[in-house]
């Protein structure tokens, strides 16, 4: 089908899935918008995180392109905590600790575009846990 | 940097760019979000069409993955005309002739997908447009 129409933050014939089968994680849901053609190995994704939910805190080899799609939250990229909102970009360079929480008021929905072909993530261990946590603004936010 | 804050349809650190410099088209711009990485060998574009404006009818061996971000407007693919909205997904495959026009009252912005290394694209010949031009609803709606 040549176009796949819009509806309430779903689409015709794109099934709306878990977010991912391990990691800790709440209220996030995935769907698929295009998959990795053979002259265009990229998946490109939907994720949403209803209000006060976040995703996965990781990391892993490949990047992340990332835009804001509704609603709005935070993330932390690295060492950066960051408010976003409505079509603002982020890109995820490879082995940045990630986490995106939605607003307690609003969801975040985004697009992610990624490689056909990537790494499992990673989850952070115990001694990675306490690294991050000597920032304490990194502390009070990541919810491992 | 990270992240890049959107505002009124234009981000950080992106630049407007002309659509192309060849091929006819009215009021379209380009700017480029995500430019091809080793990793993920592809390019993330939006793209504005002014009401009344339309890209260039085209075609080639390259696929375009499309989302609606702005406006509305009615896109030719192959040989199907469609009303287009806010977030709806167009999938452009090979050498199907294609182009996007705006409504008359409203802007059209779309993210569009495409390979980082890619073919040129082809106008239409005279006898391309008489072959599409046999159908009357795609005579009446191509600006070539």
């Amino acid at each position: 089908m040549t176009v796949r129409r819009f509806n309430a933050f779903g689409w015709e014939n794109v099934p709306v899935l878990s977010y991912k089968e391990g990691g800790p994680y709440k209220d996030v849901t995935r769907q698929i918008l295009f998959e990795g053609a053979e002259s265009l190995p990229v998946q490109w994704r939907y994720f949403e995180v209803q209000p006060g939910g976040h995703s996965t805190l990781e990391r892993h080899e490949h990047i992340h392109w990332v835009l804001i799609l509704r609603g709005r939250g935070a993330c932390l990229v690295g060492d950066e905590i960051t408010d976003i909102a409505e079509h603002d970009l982020i890109e995820i360079a490879p082995l940045q600790w990630h986490q995106f929480r939605a607003a307690e008021d609003a969801p975040l929905g985004f697009l992610c575009l990624v490689a056909a072909e990537r790494d499992r993530p990673q989850l952070p261990s115990e001694d990675d846990l306490a690294g991050l946590r000597q920032d304490a603004k990194i502390a009070d936010f990541i919810r491992p």
